[in-house]
This record gives C-alpha cells, sequence and structure tokens, in this order.
C-alpha cells in the first residue's frame, strides 16, 4: 500500500531536510527537530520492519523460553538482523540461565463426590517443581493473601492445596500498577505456602479478563526452602472454584511434568554504534529476547525488541550519525531470572562504563502513551528536567513523560548514575495477553508497534544530539 | 471477579465521600473534586453495564441502518434502557429518514482474456443506487484524486469504470485525519465521475490496513444529477487490481441490488434529568444509534450510546444531582443524512433553548486521550480557557484538550454559542473495523470501553459543578 504516497512524502521531507543541513537558519533549531522527528514518524511508518521481524520471532520461531532451543533460534535471528541493519559492533555476551521444562501438558481436576471429575485450564508456573506425571490430591483452602497462612495456622494449612484467588484491582487506571499489587502470590505463595505445610499451590491468574486462558509467569521458592508444585488457574477456573468452596469442601488434583533441568548458556545480543563525539557515553535500547514457553512472546517482550531494532534501523536508514554510542541489546533470561541484564551490568562496571541513557521496552506494542523515568535518587531532579526540554516536540505525538521505573534488565544500571526510561504504551489490554497462549502476533496492530519504535527513536535522537 | 474487591473500595469510598460532605474542610475542594472523579472511575469500572448494552445493540440487535427493523429495536431498546437508568424524561423524537436497503450480496468480477471472472470483496456504498441484478460490465480506469477526472477528461472516462484508489495517508499521526484527507472520493467521487460519462465508481477502501475487508459508508450525489453505481472495495483488491492495470487493460462487472426505498420515519431517543439550579442551560452527551447495515456498529456508534448512558448511570448510581439540566441522546441517521441532529437542533433553537455544552462520542470505544473541543469564533478562546481549569484533575487519567472539531450531530448546535466537546479515545486501531463487517463486540475491550464512559463521566460532573 501507499507506493506513490511513500514516494511523494520521501521526496518531499528528502528535499526539505536537505535544504535545511544546507541553508542558513530558515527553520529555528526546534522547528528543524520537529520535522526530523517528524520525518523519524513517517520512515517508521512507510518502511518500518518491526511487524515482520516479530512475526519470525513470535509464529516462526515460537516461545523462547531461556535455555531452549527457540531462544538459541532468536539469538542467531536477532544477530543476524543486527548485520542487515548495519550495527558496527555485533557480540552474543554469554549468560549462565538455569533450564525449566513444562515438559508434557499438565493437568488439574475438581473432585466432588458423586459426579465425575472436571478439567480446569491451567499452565505450570516457571521455575515450579512438578510431579513427575503422577496426581497430588488435596482439600482446596482459598486465601486472598499470603498473609492469611499466618493467620488461618499450619493446623488449617497441612496436607492441604492452597489456592490464592486475590484478583487484580480493576479500579486502577494503569493496569501494572492492580498486576503490582496481586503478583505476590504468584511469585512469593508457594514459598509462604509450604512453610505451612502445603502440598501444592494453585494461583488465580493475573488478567484483567474474566475468560479461560491461563496466564504463566515465575514463581520462586526460597534457597533450601522444599518446593512443592505451583499452577495458575483461569479465571473462570478461580471464580468457579470459590464458588463452589463457599457451599462445599473440594479436592483437587494436579498433574505436572514440570523439570528443573540444570544449568545452561545463553546470550544476550548486543549491537553497538561507536559515537563520533563522546563515544564513552553510551545511550543503550533493548528488549528481552526471551519469553515464556507457551504463546509466542508477541507483547513480552518481542515488541520491546523489535522497538529497539527498529528505532535504530530508521536512525541509519535516515543516515543518522550518533554522537554517543548507541547499544541496542536484546535481553537474555529477563522472565526467568534475569541472567542477563545482571550479567550486562557487571560487566559494563567492571569496565567503567557509564550510560548516559538506557530505554528498554517490556510493556507491549500499543499505542505509545510516553516513557517512565527513573534514576539514582540523588541525580534524578537534574536528569528528569533535562529530558522535559524535548516535551514541546513529543507532546504533538501525545507522549508524556512520568516518573516511576524502568525496566528489569536495566536496572542493574542504576549505579551508573545515568537516566533509566521505560518505553510507557497504553496498559489496559496488556494484560489480556501476558504469560498466555494468546500472546501472538494477532494480538498486535501494526500502527500501534511501528508508533512505539518512533517515539523511541526520536527520544534517541533528542537525546544523542542535546544531551542530559 | 472482583466481588470482595468491589465492597472493600464501595465502602471504604463511602465512607469518605459522607465524611467529606458533612465535615468541615480537611480536604481541599479540588482534593474532594479528585475523590469524586476516582469515584467515578472505581463505580464505572466495578458496576458499568456499558460493554452488556453494547452487546445488545451489536450482536442481538446488530446493524441499524436508519429506516430499518433493527434500528426501531434500538429506538425500543435504549428508550427502555433509559428508564431503567432513571431519567426523568424520555422521549422519541420523530425524525424524517431517507431508507435504504442493500438487498442481497453485491458481486464485482475482475474479466481478464482467456481466464476466468475473479470475484473480489466489496460492498456497495450506503445510498449508492443498484444496478437491478444485472451486470454493468466496464473498462477501469484509476484515478488517485477526484481532479484527476478533469485532467483525464471525458474522452478517457466516457463508459468507463472509475476506480479512486488514494490510500489513507499512512503517515498521519491521527487516523481521523488520514480519513479526511481520503473520504472526498467515497461521499463525491460518483457524483463527479458520472458528469465525465462514467458507468460506474469503485472505490478503494476508507482503512489503514491491508486486508480483505471491504468497507462502506455514504455517497452523496448532487440533486438532479444522474445516478451511478458505486461500491467500495477491499485495499488487498485495490492494490491486485491498480497492478494489474499497470500492465493491461481490465475489464470490471458490478452488481448491486441495493435500492432506495423512499421516505421512513425513525426516531431520536431523549433522556433528559431537570437541573436543580440552572434547568435553563443543558449539558447534553450523545452518540448516534445508527449504523451500517453490516457488522454490528460497535465501535460506530454503538460505543459512542452507551458512553452516553453509562455516563449519566454512573452519576445516578452515585446520587449526584445535576445543577444543569442534563439531556443524554441517541441520535439517529448520522450515517446516511444526519436527520436525527439536524431535527434535534431545529427544535432546540426554535424553543431558544441554551446548551451550555455538547459532548459528543463518535469516534470508537478505544482507550480515552481526551477531548476535541469546538465553538463560535468570538467564543471560542473563553470556553476553551475555562474548560482547561479541570486539567489538573482529568491530566491524572491521561486525559488531554485539544482544539478541533467535535461530532457531527451536535455540530449544528453551534450557532446557540456553548462549548461543542468531542470525546476523543485513541484512533489507530478505528478504521481497522470502521463500516466493516468486524465493527463487531469483540473489537471492543471492555476496560477501554469503560475508562471512556468513565472520562465522559468525569467531564460531564466538572462542568455541571463549575460551569464554563
Amino acid at each position: 500500500m501507499g507506493k506513490h504516497i511513500k514516494i511523494i512524502v520521501r521526496v518531499g521531507i528528502f528535499l526539505i531536510l536537505t535544504a535545511l543541513s544546507n541553508i542558513s537558519p530558515i527553520f529555528s533549531q526546534s522547528e528543524r527537530d520537529a520535522l526530523y522527528v517528524k520525518e523519524i514518524y513517517n520512515q517508521t511508518l512507510l518502511n518500518g520492519k518491526c511487524y515482520d521481524w516479530l512475526t519470525v520471532l513470535s509464529e516462526d520461531i515460537g516461545g523462547r523460553l531461556a535455555g531452549s532451543t527457540e531462544a538459541e533460534k532468536a539469538v542467531n535471528y536477532t544477530y543476524d538482523l543486527m548485520k542487515t541493519i548495519g550495527f558496527e559492533h555485533i557480540t552474543k555476551q554469554e549468560c549462565a540461565v538455569k533450564k525449566w521444562s513444562r515438559g508434557n501438558k499438565e493437568e488439574v481436576y475438581i473432585y466432588r463426590e458423586g459426579e465425575e471429575r472436571v478439567e480446569i485450564p491451567a499452565l505450570t508456573l516457571g521455575n515450579s517443581v512438578g510431579t513427575d506425571g503422577s496426581e497430588v490430591l488435596g482439600e482446596v483452602i482459598e486465601l486472598r493473601a499470603i498473609d492469611s497462612l499466618e493467620a488461618f495456622g499450619e493446623e488449617m494449612i497441612r496436607d492441604k492445596i492452597v489456592f490464592f484467588n486475590r484478583p487484580m484491582d480493576p479500579t486502577q487506571l494503569r493496569t501494572f500498577h492492580a498486576y503490582g499489587g496481586a503478583v505476590d502470590q504468584r511469585v512469593h505463595g508457594a514459598a509462604q505456602a509450604v512453610k505451612f505445610g502445603a502440598k501444592a499451590v494453585l494461583v488465580r491468574s493475573l488478567t484483567t479478563l474474566q475468560d479461560d486462558y491461563p496466564h504463566t509467569g515465575v514463581t520462586v521458592y526460597e534457597e533450601d526452602g522444599k518446593k512443592i508444585p505451583t499452577l495458575a488457574i483461569s479465571t473462570n477456573a478461580a471464580n468457579n472454584l470459590s464458588d463452589l468452596l463457599s457451599t462445599q469442601r473440594v479436592t483437587v488434583g494436579v498433574k505436572s511434568y514440570a523439570q528443573n533441568l540444570g544449568a545452561g548458556i545463553s546470550y544476550n545480543v548486543i549491537g553497538e554504534i561507536t559515537g563520533s563525539e563522546k563515544p564513552e557515553e553510551i545511550i543503550l535500547v533493548g528488549g528481552h529476547l526471551d519469553s515464556w514457553d507457551i504463546g509466542g512472546g508477541a507483547h513480552d517482550d518481542g515488541a520491546g525488541c523489535v522497538h529497539a531494532l527498529q528505532a535504530i534501523h530508521t536512525l541509519l536508514a535516515m543516515g543518522y550519525k550518533p554522537k554517543h554510542t548507541i547499544r541496542c541489546i536484546m535481553f537474555m533470561n529477563e522472565e526467568n531470572g534475569l541472567a542477563g541484564g545482571l550479567k550486562y551490568a557487571k560487566e559494563s562496571n567492571d569496565k567503567n562504563e557509564f550510560h548516559l541513557a538506557a530505554i528498554e521496552s517490556d510493556a507491549g506494542g500499543f499505542t505509545p502513551r510516553g516513557f517512565s523515568c527513573d534514576a539514582e535518587a540523588d541525580k534524578f531532579n537534574v536528569l528528569y528536567k533535562a529530558l522535559t526540554k524535548f516535551n514541546p516536540i513529543l507532546e504533538a505525538y501525545d507522549l508524556r513523560f512520568v516518573k516511576g521505573g524502568s525496566g528489569a534488565d536495566i536496572n542493574p544500571l542504576k549505579s551508573q548514575g545515568g537516566l533509566l526510561i521505560g518505553f510507557r504504551p497504553d496498559s489496559q489490554r496488556y494484560f489480556d495477553y501476558h504469560h498466555s497462549a494468546k500472546d501472538r502476533i494477532e494480538a498486535v496492530n501494526e500502527r500501534e508497534l511501528k508508533l512505539g519504535a518512533a517515539a523511541i527513536s526520536s527520544l534517541i535522537y533528542l537525546i544523542d544530539k542535546y544531551g542530559l
């Protein structure tokens, strides 16, 4: 589509940009920057490849759990892609990951006296132990919070299957806040419940939808603590189970074939362009290449990876020569250990590097709303204020800066004293898909994805040109 | 979901609001307004019915072309709904509509020498004449703009089928701007092409997607002008046809069973609550009840209708007593004549009414971005400035005011001198669905829809409380 439009727009903008770079100021600097950002958007919307790349990651490769064959394919695919895009130095940075496998499909059954058992939709949580295929049976006790374990006590919990059923708060405007208010059940529920003698843990899926799709995600055991099987069940199943429990005792049977497979090796993929004026100051842009095994990891975080790649692809296609060193990173193992982010920060610190700014996209491929900013406390205000000088240009694209977190993979860089930035797309639909079988390319709108890449590209351009 | 959360949140907020209304200012007025707006959001997200209502309009009733049985059902459904919601006065306001029917499915074929004819996805445009089921055959000439008719001239156009193929500009950030830049082909293409002897007109579908779905919409003939059949074809079919035309002559055959069925009667549905302090000043909120016949009119404009109904439902459920008269209007016939909007404005002007503010939602049920404001030129700046005093509260919900158009149905009220406001949801996916078979409830996200209603409800509350 738009063959003719493309030509007209590109020729027009080319003439304007050529004129701007050669002729003394007919336009003010800020007008020129606005035109440059407009051209970044045009280039991305007309010639952006990010949706095609994401289709490869999500559909041709598929779920990319760290240590898996798919993750290895994704490493090689993006490594090769970086060559095509035109990065000067491309490396694979080794990191040690823990390998985990779901094995055969897990099964969760509800048993009631005198009735056929009923299977409910479930997914073993990442890092959970399995049951070796045998069925763990137990009476269910429903809790709303980890604290309730203490309140009910070991007498009530021992040999039971604990069912954590606190929903994400639907009244939170930002769904990530609602997620933050409920995720402790999934991450720490099993580690705590086992101390009270629980046999297994079921967790209500973390989604804003009421449906039949279970959503996985990591669970973390305490070191040297006993490990019990932990599974997420769909929100419909959670409501049904809760309704049953309000009138009767319910026994649940859990089968899981999950296994921890020990240590493996994987890689961060890093593409670099050396800065022409301040090569020692780095501007990083990245996402995480690994995903959960089910679904295609399209929004989480294939979108973030292709945002980062597209952001640089566009600048290079426009002939932009960065003053600072630009690094584009596909981080490995964000979902199940953060090995990639930690390894990168450690090596960077060991080399006394300085990241002026690090931008992570790990909140999906939806319409951009802006950026969330973080830094060491003593540096934050100065850096944040510096950033807001770009408001007049970015507000025309409905982009706002807010204070908040950045991204899990770049957070370990905080001690370097630069600015950490999280790309902030609209969050309303993110948890419809997150960590579920639905996180596939069909859930991503090509225009929305490209607009995210253009927003990030524009911010990199402005920070590179004017510093912080 | 969220039974317990609902209770906790509602009791908590109830206690706070009760305290606020009885106790002397512990909180400042603006803090109290912020809390009230938060409660509007909570109520809407927890107890909002708008998604269920939209499911009835879009799925149980379906496409609701003015004058059709479905439109009549929608009139009765929303009339009854307004009773349930608790409006004081509910009326049906008669308006004369032109009835149009698509009849049996239209067919468009491409003929090439020595090959089987190929059918391509097409939809007759609303208001277009048909071919009485016979096939109109003609050689195709592709144009990019109406102006090109003049350039090619009658010699080239006579007895041809004109194919207008200018795409929506993908580089426009706001898709409505891109639509505005291409819609003339659909609305006026046939009326102009006929002057040069064209037999029929095909128009590239107005969508930002590249796919196989045709998108309909109105075409307008000149009074006493000759009428020729006019159909939209899918963007994939448009590209393929264009490719064929670059190497060979192509004949197309068009069959359409569309008919103009003369005059009919339909209704605006109007619910009112009389203001306690300024009953003579009206705050209007509405959408249009009619839609095209294909699809379910879910985003266009069932979403706008249920936004308006939900906005008032929430305020009434919270016990809010408006100072100004509130009118909620389901306009009829926006798509194919604007009879409802024109009739409403005429009667309102005849009664010397004054609409302090009129808010229309007719841009879909997506995540809210803000509101677009319009007024008579001599009053605009004062009214717009008054509105921006609500920024500190609304910006917390990522809502911004911009200058621009409002809505087709309320635009005729402009001469009254009040403020016209268009609800502005995110526009990136709107034209994926607009006027096509895909505009169904599955394309609407419940949270996004509710957030739209809450945004509108909050703005009504603030304008009612503080005026403009």
